[in-house]
């Protein structure tokens, strides 16, 4: 039987780069893509389209809705994005952005640890990433050792020898990497969305926008989607 | 400003145990309460009577549908409730039961620490219990161990010095203490649910049932719910 893998796909740059990597090591993927409450659902339509041009086994959207927590200007409208930083100063900032959602990888890893010991899968992939980011604490990779921990201690399947691993495979590559890793692999970066607003066009000025169009640059390659308004 | 704490609730014994003992620690309670997807909606009711009765600060009850994932006999009703197990039966099994949810704990925990950072809680209090259990993995010790690094190391508040402590004040009661415990705190028995099934009596017969009904007798205290079909 063909080894299985969870794999969380957001829509964006980041996940899609690392679910392509999962399949090249032939993996059976079953997608998994939160419908949490987020700004726009652009991003799950998406996750949606990428799943179907690698035609993978399955593709799930879980929805969750954690407005009915808040506390971050992805699940409360009541908080503002922030916009036009440079690539440095979110890099460099020692600030945690309104952006995070508190705990949102503990939640996201938990629900696909659940799924992927209902299916038997062996592995659990996200698209974590550090080097180039906004700070989130739970993309950083002693916060990955410490879930694998839970994944090991707290399953049925954990206890019994064969936790599910958590992988995490571009979480050491800065952005230009990544985007490089994407274009040898042929990832359809047209299809990907990594604006946190759900404009007809990316906004081109939030984190999210800035980072990944300054991996572009550094890559030398021309990004697909349209920027503006 | 007092300080607060989130109380998973799920209308059993030991997580009323468990509040009452938040309680008395002068914590201002947010109760927490899953709506997710379990076989009845008598514990959900249990909850919230619970919570009127203490007229705690708040009480959230979360939904979240775990039958997205199934892989439990209490969240796919494929899945038939184990019965007539006797108290050491279930105690010294070495099997893990049907009415294990994948990765629970850990999906609850994260919810509950999500909402304790959103809301500026120190701790998450939960009635996990691993002495006279079904054995689920993800009440044991060591587990919540691994989940208290987790919340240290995936939240902003925990990188910043002060981590969402996981309280687990009854995780090394037997039953019989935990009924005890709760006579002397004045706990209202009659409110609480803890059969996994959600008919006009208790079943006294499937697991939870049995090791309740256990720790009564080995009390010597009447449990007050009424049994039978």
């Amino acid at each position: 039987m063909r080894k299985k893998a969870v794999c969380l796909m957001s829509g964006g740059l980041d996940s899609t780069v690392t679910l392509v990597m999962a399949l090249k090591e032939d993996y059976e993927v079953h997608g998994l893509t939160f419908d949490y409450g987020q700004r726009h659902r652009r991003e799950v339509r998406s996750a949606k389209k990428i799943a179907e041009h690698y035609k993978i086994r399955e593709h799930k959207i879980f929805k969750i809705d954690l407005n009915q927590i808040g506390g971050s200007a992805l699940t409360d409208h009541r908080i503002t994005v922030p916009k036009g930083k440079t690539f440095h100063e979110i890099k460099e900032s020692k600030d945690i952005p309104p952006t995070y959602v508190p705990a949102r990888n503990t939640i996201l890893l938990s629900i696909a640890l659940s799924y992927a010991e209902a299916i038997g899968a062996e592995a659990v992939f996200i698209g974590a990433n550090y080097l180039d980011s906004s700070g989130y604490p739970d993309c950083r990779p002693e916060y990955i050792e410490a879930f694998q921990k839970v994944a090991k201690l707290g399953t049925r399947c954990g206890i019994r020898g064969r936790p599910v691993e958590i992988r995490t495979p571009i979480i050491t590559f800065d952005k230009k990497t990544i985007v490089e890793r994407g274009a040898q692999m042929g990832v359809p970066f047209e299809l990907t969305w990594s604006c946190y607003e759900g404009g007809e066009k990316a906004c081109g000025r939030c984190d999210s926008c800035v980072l990944r169009l300054s991996g572009f640059k550094q890559a030398g390659i021309k990004d697909p989607l349209e920027y503006g308004r």
